[in-house]
């Protein structure tokens, strides 16, 4: 039997490339070799989203069009929407009892994300986010879990509830491990930080090749760079960061050219903008024939949540069981 | 159509006279005139009890028969044990999305249970506790909770979370009302707080009458009274309280012989512990009825329950097309 891999998003807005650098092409690579879920995290998109949870709805449909179009393929991977599968909220409540508030507080991801949105009061659900991430994964037992940097005071901290699960109750699940892409923090055009849709940074994965040229002439890069011959630092330009993430076989040369002034930036952004089209082209065909077939994708994602919640009903009276609380033979009609 | 009432116990140990007083009194008399439901808190119990969850199962029978004995009727009540409704946990889960920490922080509940079980780390559980209150409440729309006095934070809290949902969202449970019993705090037998089965100062409604005297002889009077003609001072002594509470056609004449020491404590005792005997007599018959038939009562508690859960699955859909999360025209399979 293969391993579980799970991997998902908070369904908050549309993928852009940085979650394909970030996880999603490890995803697709994975997929194969792993019995992946592909989790629609919704509920989790309401600790920061409860105030706009249209959006959500909006979102949800286009990010599974993502996942297909970036090629993640329903034959092989589990697609799932997390509201559809209550047995999760359950988890994240049995786990709640023994997660103390203090370690919440600290945790530095929990932390920061508070920070950057400028919360000056944090919400319950907000700062139970790492609880209901390790009930997104054990529910699953995923062994594999492919997540941003940011993410990983979250898997530690999923690991140790399941280390406290096992010492309080019995062995229900394993422990699973974090895998981080090659690129997980992917510079926005702006040069200011990580690729964000929110910061406005970002180049969807459906972007147009009309789009994907526009954002690229309005990236910022080496500001020392005036003149075409003035000598360039590539390492603090995110179109070079773009090289080494899209376009690895030619970012040797970029990095040699751009220092050595003899590249404009103009020719640099053209070269990345074809490579960045080569990846995108067949994305863009896939997204057209499901985009075409919109009962289909509900389809998939239907399926891959009833095949979800059947795991999610053992897993959940076998965490019943180790506690002690499957009465009546565990029956729950 | 009648109203609904929700009520329950957490599932930690035997019922005792405290929530007779102070509840559950109240329920027996309600059952008739409103849709009662009554919850076995067996997940919240998790909030104290999360390492020793044994004693919940072991428990969770015994209170359904104290109830049986105290006079809920399955026929009018519906039993249901909350951790077979996973849509309370489903409902718990949306609501912590705009709680904030420091609402449920300055909940005066919580910080007198914590302060009294001497937590030195606050659960992230534990802390959730009114929220989760909101949710056994909401999910059935009941609109009248019989509680102790202690309770009224938490009902403050939940009338606050309804209100939050319908102002984002829109409209969708009742604002519930709370009830408090004539004798709210019953003291216990050592005169030195509330009855409470962890503090062992409580008479059970299991008790034989043979219990009863026994811990009548042992109960805490007034101090004062050294000599049989010695003033008493009804108002310290637990024993008026009973008297009180389940003899009040007495009390005033137990008031009248304790203050002027016309009375002994033997004599004043075997007062109320006739009464009290008269209260638990037909108790303890029903309660063998019952006892003698335990499949029975399981399957009155998974008729409830189904019962529960089918009325928690139209809410949570209500909930989640007030929410725009509705997908799929709402199905779940
Ligand atoms: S040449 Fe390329 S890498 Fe160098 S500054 Fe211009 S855009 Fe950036
Ligand atoms: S006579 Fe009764 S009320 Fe007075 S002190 Fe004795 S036990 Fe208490």
């Amino acid at each position: 039997m293969k391993e579980r891999l799970l991997s998902g998003d908070r369904v908050t807005g549309k993928l852009h490339l940085g979650h394909y650098a970030g996880s999603l092409k490890n995803r697709v690579e994975l997929q194969y070799r792993y019995d992946t879920f592909l989790l629609l995290a919704d509920v989790q998109a309401l600790t920061t989203h409860y105030d706009r949870p249209q959006l959500i709805g909006e979102h949800l449909r286009h990010v599974a069009l993502d996942y297909l179009a970036a090629g993640m393929d329903p034959e092989h991977a589990t697609f799932f929407v997390q509201s559809l599968v209550p047995e999760i909220a359950e988890l994240t409540v049995y786990f709640s009892m023994f997660v103390t508030v203090n370690s919440l507080r600290h945790n530095p991801t929990v932390k920061a994300e508070a920070a950057e949105r400028g919360y000056t009061q944090l919400y319950y659900g907000f700062l139970g986010y790492p609880v209901s991430q390790a009930a997104d994964i054990a529910f699953c037992k995923a062994t594999l879990v492919p997540v941003g940097e940011d993410q990983l005071p979250h898997m530690e901290q999923t690991r140790r509830i399941i280390r406290r699960f096992h010492e309080l109750y019995r062995p229900v699940f394993p422990e699973p491990q974090a895998l981080v892409g090659d690129f997980p923090r992917l510079p926005g055009l702006d040069g200011r930080g990580k690729m964000s849709k929110s910061l406005g940074n970002a180049i969807a994965l459906d972007a147009s090749s009309g789009e994907v040229s526009e954002k690229l002439k309005k990236a910022k890069t080496d500001p020392a760079r005036i003149r075409r011959d003035d000598p360039g630092h590539p390492e603090i330009c995110p179109v070079f960061a773009y090289h080494e993430a899209f376009r690895p076989e030619g970012a040797a040369e970029i990095r040699r050219t751009c220092s050595a002034g003899t590249i404009s930036c103009t020719a640099c952004k053209e070269k990345i903008g074809s490579s960045l089209n080569r990846l995108l082209d067949p994305m863009r065909e896939r997204r057209a024939a499901f985009a075409s077939q919109p009962k289909r994708v509900d389809e998939l994602l239907l399926e891959g949540t009833a095949r979800a919640r059947a795991i999610a009903a053992e897993t959940m009276l076998e965490v019943r069981e180790a506690m002690g609380l499957a009465y009546f033979g565990g029956d729950r009609r």
